[in-house]
C-alpha cells in the first residue's frame, strides 16, 4: 500500500522524476503499449519483415482499417503496438520527415536518421510540461544502403536496433520464443514463417489471413509492400500443416 | 474503494495515463458518448444508410432541431452519439476540411482522409494540456471512387471502419443484433429496415417516424439526403408489419 | 457523503469529465440557470412571444434596468435566465453576429444560423481551459423566411427547437403547464396569456405589469417589439378576469 | 462544518461554479465590498446626489486622499465601496472609455452606455481564468439627454439603475431608510439631507463635514461637482438641528 | 485552529477572495512590511522630513548600502519598510514615471500622480496571477506647486495622504506618538526633531548618525536632498539633550 | 516517515527548494544517472579514454545502436549514463554548439567551452518551470591546444574536470578503484585496461568486446575515435590473462 | 509539528508570502547557499580580497575546475557560495551586463551599478512565477573610481557593501571571526592572512594552496587576477608558523 502511495504521488501534472530517478508517466506509458495487440519485426538479409497481430473484434469490422502497419516511404515501412491515435500521429511524423528528406537532398531518409527524428520527437512529450507521453511503441523497418535495418522506438524516446523484435501484448514470450529460434541466414520467407510462429505463442484463437497483417521491405528493390489476406493465409497454412506434423513428431517422442 | 480511489488520481488536469496504461480522461469521454441516445450504420453495395435516435423528450420540442444527423458534404453524411455541442464542433471541423480540399483539388474529399482529419483532431484533445477531450463518437458515411464506405471516430481519436456498427447507448446490443442480421448483399431499403429493427431492440417505446432521423449516401448518385419524417414512419410501419407477422409465426412455433 | 465527495473531485480547474461521462462544470452551470428567475417562451403562427420574471427586489429599482429581454437584431430577440453578467456577454456576442452578417451579406442574419454561432461559443468555453461555462440559457426569438422560430441556448452548447419552453426557476412546473395548454393554432395575443399564466403559476407573488417583461417577433412584419409595463399590465388583468371566471366555475363543480 | 468544507472546494484557482450554481469567488468579492465604507446615491429630478462615508482613522491622515468619491466626466461622478485600489481601476477604466466616446462621437458618453463598458469589464475577471474578481462596487451618477441617471454596478458584472440605493457597509439598514423615507419629488437640497441622515442610521460617531464626501451631478447644468467639507458640514448641522427638534418630538410621544 | 485551516486555504496560487471578503497575500504582504524596520515622514510648511531605521547588524556593513532613503526624482523622495528588494523594483518604477513625464510634458512630475501610477503597478501583482504582491510600504515625499506632500502607499495599491505617518516595525506606536507630537507649524527642524524621538520610542538601541537616514525634501528649493551621519548625529544629540533635561525634569514630578 | 512525506512536498511540478535548501528534482535526476550503466573516463597525457558499458539485453538487440558514446566533433567525444533519450539531446545540443563555433570563428571548440554551454542549457531546465531536469550525465572528451581534458556535467548544471571518473550504475565502487590506480603518467593503452579493469569492479558478468564501448581522444592527431569490437576484446582479454596471472599470485599469498 | 505543516502549505508552486510576511522559497535558497562551502571577501584601501574554500572531494578531481571565483571584468571579480550552476548563471550575466555598459559608455561598469542589475535581476525570481529563486550568494568585489569596493547580494535580490564578509557554509562563525580581527587600515596582504585564516576557523581539514582560491582586485591598477596554487600556499605557509607560534603563546598563557 506504502509503495502505491508513492508511486501516486509522482504520476499527476507534467512529467518529474521519482525518488529513485523514475519517469512514472513514461512507464504507464509503456503499460499502454504493453495493452495493444503484438507487432513483431525480424530482419532477413533479403529484406525486413514487420508482422502484427489485428485481432478483429467484430465480424462486421474491416481488418484492412485497423492501423497496425504503416507505409512511411517507399522503402521503409512501421508496425506499432498500443494506442492507436497516438501511433498514427508518429507515423505522419515519420512521413513527413521523409519527404522533406527527400526535397531537401533529393534522396531517400537513412533508417536511422527517421528513427532518429522520431525519437526526438517522442523524447520531447516526456520532459516539456503540457502534454502527456506518445502511448506507443514503433518497429521501423526500411532499406539503407542496400542493407536491411530494423529499429525500435519506445515511449520514452530511445531507439534500439534488432535483429528481431516483439512489441505489445505478450512481447516476453513472443521475444523468447524469436530468441531461440532465430537465425541469421534466413530468407524472407522464412522470416514471415518466424515471425506468425512467434506470434501464435501468444495467442489464444487460431491465426487466420485477415486478422495478421504483413509487410515487407525487399533489399533488393528497397521497396515495402504489404501482403494481401489471401497471400497471408497460404503462409499461416504453411504454419499450421508444419504444426500438425510436428505434433505427430511431438507424440511420437 | 481502492480501486475508487486510485481512478479518482488519474483523471484530473489534463489527460495521462493511469499505472495500467489506461487514458480515463478519454474513456470517461467515452461514457459520454453511451449516455448520448443511439446512432447506427449500415452499409451495403447500393449505399450508406445512417438511423439516429432523436427521442424527444417534449411534445413541444422540435424534433428537426435535434442535431444528430449532419450533411458534411454532397457525398458525405454523418450520425453523432454523445455531447451535442461536441459534436457539432468536429461537425463543422469536417465540413471545413472537406471544403479546403474542393478549393485545393477541386474534387471531393475521400471519406477516409475526411476521417482521418477528424481523428486527427480529436486525438490532440488527449494528448495536448488545457482541453478535455472530446465527449462523442461519430459514423462517417460517404461515397468514394463509387464505393459506401462506413467510419467511425470515438473520443481517442482512433478510427475504423465497419460493414455495420452502432454508437451510443445501448451499443452492445444493438451491435450483436447487428452481427446476427447482417447481410453483404443487402438493398439500401434493407439496410434501413436493419437499423431501424437493430434500433428497435434498444428501445423501450416504439418508434415513430419524428422520433427517428435516417440519412442515406446512395452509391450511385454519390449523394447525401435525409429522409422526411413520414418517409420514415413508412419504413417503421413495414417493420411493425413484419413484426406482428413475425409474432404470429413465433406463437405457431 | 461518498457520492458527494467523487462529485467534488470532478468540479475544479478545467472542465473535464467524471467517470460516468458528466461535465460537473455544465451541470453546475445549469443550476446557475435555475437560480434565476423564469423567462418563457411561446411560438404561435403569428409571432413568437416572450416573458420574462423580472421580480425586483426593492421599489426604488428601475425594472426597466432588470436585463432579461435583449434585442438583439430587427427581427430577433432573445430572453435570458440565469446568470445576469454572462447573459450580457452572450447578448453583446450575438449582435455582433448579427451586424457582421448584414454588412457581409445585406441580409438579416438566419435564427438558426444565429443560435448556432452562440452555441458554438458557448461550448468552446466548456471544452478549453481557462475559463468556467456561461451560467446562462438563453430564449432566441425571430423571423425568418416569415416563419416564427424559437430556440433555447444551454450551458453546454447544446440548442433546441421549441414550440413553447420555460428557463429558469420552476422549470419543471412551467414546462409541464405550457405542455398542457399548448396549442398550436394560437394568436400572439393568446401566446402572451398563455405565458404569463404558465409563469403565475410558478410564482406566490401577484404578477404586476412591471414586474414582468413581454417582448413580441411579430410575423408579418418581421420586427421585434417590448411592451410598455401599461400593455402589460392589461394583459396581465384580463388573466385574473379569467382566473376569478374559473374560480366561480371551479366552486360550482 | 460539512458545509464549510463544501465551500472551500470552490473558491480556489480561478472562478468556477459550486454544485448549485454559485460563483464563490464573486460572493467572496461582494463581501470585500461590504467591508467598505459605505456610499449613497440619491436620485432626484434635478439631478443626482452622492454621499460617502470617508471616516478618516487617524487625525493626521488628509480626508481629501481618501478616494471614495471619483470625477468620471463632466457630466459624471462615481461613489465606491470596497477594495480601494481596484476602485481606482475600474475608475480610469471608466474614464478612458469616456475620453474614447468623446474623441470618437465628438458627444458625452451615455451613463448606460458608460456602465455596462465598465461591467462588461467586471464580467471578464469573472470568468476567465488569471485574475480575480473586482472587490468593489460603485455608484455612477450623470445626466444623460437631461435626465439624472444613477447606476451600480457589483463584482459579478451585473448593473441595476435605482431611484436611490447604498453599497458597503450596512448596506441593509441604510437601504431600508432609504425605501422608507424617498420621495420622487425630492430637491437636490432634499437628496443630500436624506442620503446624510440614512449614512447616520449606520454609524456609531458624529458625521462630520471632513468625514463625508459629497457629489453632485445637476440635470441643468449636466457637470459633476464635490462639496467642500465647509458645505457639506453645513448640511451635517441642518440634519443635527432636525434631529433635535424630532427628538423633543419623540420626547412627546 | 479551525481558523488556521481556513485562513491556509485562502493563501495558495493567485490572490484571492476569502469567504469573508479579505485578500490573504496582501494582508501577508502587510506583515513583510511590518518585518522591515520603520520609516517615518512628517509634513512641515517648509518641507518633507523621511526618517529611517537602518539599524545595520553588523559592524562590518557599510550603513550607507543600506536600500531605506532613495532619491525619485530631483524633488521627490521616498523612504521604504519591507522587502528590501521589492523596494528597489518600485523606486525604479516611480524613477521611470518621473523620467517619462519630464520628457513628454517638460516639467516635474506631480508628486500625486507619481502615487498614483506606483499604486496602480502594485494594485496589479494582487489581481492578475502569476506573480506575489509587492512586500514593501513606500512613502513618497516632494514638493507640488510649492506644496509639501507625503503619500504612503500599501501593498494593496492603497494610496493615502498623511501630515506625518510612520510604516514598518512598530508602527502602531510610533503613529500615536505623532498623532500626540504633531503641530501644524513645525518647521523642518521640528520635524527632524519629532521623526527622530518617535522613532527612539520604537527601539531599544540609542540612536547613532549612521543608524538612521534623514531625507528632505525642502518647500523653497523643491529639493531633495540626504543629510550625511554627522548631521544626523547632531541632531540625535540634540534630542538627547532635551531627553536628559526631560528626565530630570521628570523626575522632580 | 515522516521525512519521506516531507520529502514528497517538494518534488512535484516546477523544480523548488526544499526547507534545508535542497532540489529535489535535480537529486532525483541523479538518481535516473545512477540507474544507467556505468561509463568511465581516464586522462592521460597522450589522450583521453572512454570506456562505457553496453550490457545488451537480448542476443539479438544490435549493440551497435546502444547509445552510449558519441562523437560531438572531430576532436570530442563523449559518454553518457542515465536517461538514454536526454542523453541523446544533449548530445545533439553539444554538436550544435561546436557547428556554430566552427561557423563562426573557423576553429575547433574548446572542450571546457563546450562544458560550460551544455551545463548552461541543462541548468535551465532545473530553474525554469515547465520541464525536468535531464536525467543524464554526460563525459566529455576532448583536446584542446594539445591538451587531453576530460569533463563531467551532472543534472544540476555543474560541470567538473578530472583526470580520472565514473558515472552511472556503481560510480562509488569504480571512482574509489580509480582513486587507487590512476597514475598520472598513463599511456593510452594503460587508460583503456585501467578504465576496462575499473568497469569490470562494478559487473558480476563477464566483459566482452560487444559489450563494452570504447573512445578515445588522441591528443597528437586531436581526433576522436571509437574502437570496433574486436579491437576492445582484445583489451580485455589481456585484462583477463593479467587478471588469471594475478589471481594465481592471490592464491600464493 | 504544526509549524512544519503551516511551513509546508508556503512553499509549492510560485514564491508567496507566508502569514507572516515570509517567503519561504527565498529562505530555502538562503539554505541553498549555506549548505556551500564558504567564500570570504576582505576589503583594504589597497584592494578586495576574495578567498574562497574549493575542498575538492577527490584527488581526481581537477581544483581548477571547481567554480567559486570568477572574473566579471578588468576591474572586477566574484565569489560565490550555493548552487554552483546558479552561480555561473549570475556570473554570465553580470559579465554581460559589464560588456554592455562598456559597448554604451566606452568605460567600466560601476561596482554599485553592477551590482544593482545582478540583484534586480534576482528579485524577479522571487516575485514572478514559472521559476524558483537563485540557490546563490555572490561577493562582488571590483575598483569603481579608485575605490575597492565589496558588494555581496543574497537570493532574495537585496544587497549590502561590506568592510569584509562571509557567505556560505559556516558564515556565522567566520563573520564573528571577521569581526574581531578585521582593521581597517590592512594591506592587501594582511587581508589575504585574515580571510584565510577566518577560513581556517570553520574547517576540520587543513588549507591547502589547491583547496582554496584566492582573488584579488587591486586598487592601483584598477584590475582583477587570481592567485595561483603555490602563491596561494606560500600565504597558508605564514599563517600556520604564525598559528604555531600562536599555539606556543597560548600554551604559555
Amino acid at each position: 500500500m506504502q509503495g502505491q502511495n508513492q508511486q501516486q504521488a509522482y504520476d499527476r501534472g507534467i512529467t518529474i522524476f521519482s525518488p529513485d530517478g523514475r519517469l512514472y508517466q513514461v512507464e504507464y506509458a509503456r503499460e499502454a503499449v504493453k495493452r495493444g495487440t503484438a507487432s513483431i519485426g525480424v530482419r532477413t538479409p533479403e529484406g525486413v519483415v514487420l508482422v502484427v497481430d489485428k485481432q478483429t473484434r467484430s465480424p462486421l469490422l474491416e481488418g484492412s482499417s485497423v492501423e497496425k502497419l504503416h507505409k512511411i516511404d517507399d522503402h521503409v515501412g512501421a508496425a506499432s503496438a498500443g494506442h492507436v491515435a497516438d501511433a498514427r500521429q508518429l507515423v505522419d511524423f515519420a512521413r513527413q520527415q521523409s519527404q522533406v528528406e527527400r526535397v531537401r537532398y533529393d534522396e531517400p531518409i537513412g533508417v536511422r536518421t527517421l528513427t532518429k527524428s522520431v525519437t526526438d520527437h517522442i523524447q520531447q512529450y516526456t520532459q516539456v510540461g503540457g502534454a502527456r507521453p506518445f502511448g506507443v511503441a514503433l518497429l521501423i523497418a526500411g532499406v539503407e544502403g542496400g542493407e536491411p535495418r530494423l529499429f525500435e522506438t519506445d515511449p520514452s524516446g530511445t531507439s534500439n536496433e534488432w535483429k528481431a523484435v516483439a512489441i505489445g501484448s505478450n512481447r516476453g514470450d513472443i521475444q523468447e520464443f524469436l530468441e531461440d529460434e532465430y537465425d541469421a541466414g534466413l530468407s524472407v520467407d522464412d522470416g514471415i514463417d518466424l515471425a506468425l510462429r512467434a506470434l501464435n505463442e501468444g495467442r489464444e484463437d487460431a491465426l487466420s489471413g485477415d486478422g495478421v497483417g504483413v509487410g515487407i521491405v525487399d533489399a533488393d528493390t528497397g521497396t515495402y509492400r504489404e501482403l494481401a489476406a489471401d497471400e497471408s493465409q497460404s503462409y499461416i497454412d504453411d504454419i499450421e500443416d508444419a504444426a500438425d506434423d510436428s505434433d505427430d513428431d511431438d507424440d511420437e517422442e
